[in-house]
């Protein structure tokens, strides 16, 4: 008997077993207001961000690099421009994470800016009142990235961290801009419009993508319907001020 | 070895068993912009809604009435002054539920007005950057609430709807406010501060509150750090313009 209910046991775990984040969900740790206010210590484990999707963006504890979550492995980013995956106990205090299934498919032929590429995804996927997830690999003719450097406490805000900024300008780079738009209600919370990283193809560098020149490549977009933003309880989050207005911060630190 | 297997796999499955929204997040449907700009039509049955939790507030499709979920009944509070159960294939525009689960009790004596109310829940609860969700229970020498009557297509704006609302008040009242306090940064998502809703213990009157002195009663709270946020991917919604300031409708619609 063994015979049929182990296997039919282990079915039945797989349909039922709890998927904390499941298809078309955006799951973001914290809020980015409360980066921009300088709450860096990680919050959740890479082990625990991996149950929540396997592409996606964010930071690391303490504020140490750029976060690029692809194909399931989490790598950090750093000022020295190098790349490294990270292991499942490091730590995240801001990331946005997707179970990635692509809904749409897209031959890009360039040369195309920044600029130009969001004003094709908007074409592409003109509903943005949903989220998107993306990732876009290619070749680009340019890509500048930066990094952030590891914080010490007490914490500076964000737009003080990035005067202090390591970026890095690369020519004729093969690899994957991956990232998320927005919809414009979820300012205070998340990024509204596009937030974008960058990988390089042989996952040697990468960062927060400053500006960039697409010269072909393949999208895949994937609309997420549904939310799911995850917080702290810790003393640190409880007493920052979230009800300011950071805009004006906001767009400081992303450009 | 049936006697071993089987209730291992019962328990198994209680324990990862999908529960859509586990315990500590507060589920929504849609948002409360959305809402204000006349996006009545239902998008979540109340089968499904339930399984997101079991207390709860909201409103129906073509905005009929206002909602209460309470001890996992579902009730709707019309503009005759009455309440109902609704069925499970009726549907819903916006609500918000969660799997209550008090982490915080306490006995609350009067009198005391909505807005000492929650200058209470506040000092008990200082925490401003979570969602809180509570219930009270006890009596009140008054309670004033009102209900919105069902709309027809093309739907009017809610701020206009609200012109036409029926308002009830009652002395002496035995019932239960329930709701939620959302942090600052919802808005455009959610109801910024506190939003609450009446049902009387007999369940024949109820709806949102737009004023109350509260005798003696118990207050239940229960912290959430999770928020789940569910969108539909209608044109009725995709189209609309939610990157325009609200605030000034919202607050013309609670009051």
């Amino acid at each position: 008997m063994n015979r049929i209910l182990l296997p039919a046991l282990a079915v039945l775990l797989l349909v039922t077993g709890c998927v904390t984040a499941p298809k078309n969900t955006l799951m973001q740790v914290s809020t980015i207001d409360a980066l921009l206010a300088g709450a860096y210590d990680g919050q959740m484990t890479l082990d625990e961000l991996k149950e929540h999707g396997d592409l996606g963006i964010g930071t690391f504890d303490a504020l140490e690099g750029e976060m690029i979550v692809i194909d399931g492995k989490v790598y950090q980013a750093r000022t020295d421009g190098a790349v490294y995956e990270m292991p499942d106990q490091a730590t995240t205090p801001f990331a946005d994470v997707v179970h990635f299934d692509a809904d749409h498919t897209e031959l890009l032929c360039g040369p195309l800016s920044a600029e130009d590429l969001q004003e094709k995804i908007d074409q592409l996927k003109p509903n943005r009142n949903l989220f998107l997830a993306f990732r876009i690999d290619g070749t680009f003719s340019s890509m500048k990235v930066r990094s952030v450097p590891k914080q010490e406490k007490p914490y500076p805000p964000l737009a003080d961290v990035v005067k202090h900024q390591a970026v890095f300008e690369y020519k004729d780079i093969q690899g994957t801009v991956l990232g998320f738009r927005s919809p414009a209600f979820v300012k205070g919370i998340g990024v509204p419009g596009y937030h974008l990283h960058f990988i390089s193809k042989d996952r040697t560098t990468g960062g927060h993508v400053l500006g960039l020149c697409l010269n072909d490549a393949i999208l895949q977009a994937d609309t997420c319907n549904d939310f799911f933003l995850t917080l702290t309880d810790r003393d640190e989050f409880g007493t920052l001020d979230l009800s300011k207005d950071r805009s004006h911060e906001l767009e400081k630190v992303e450009k």
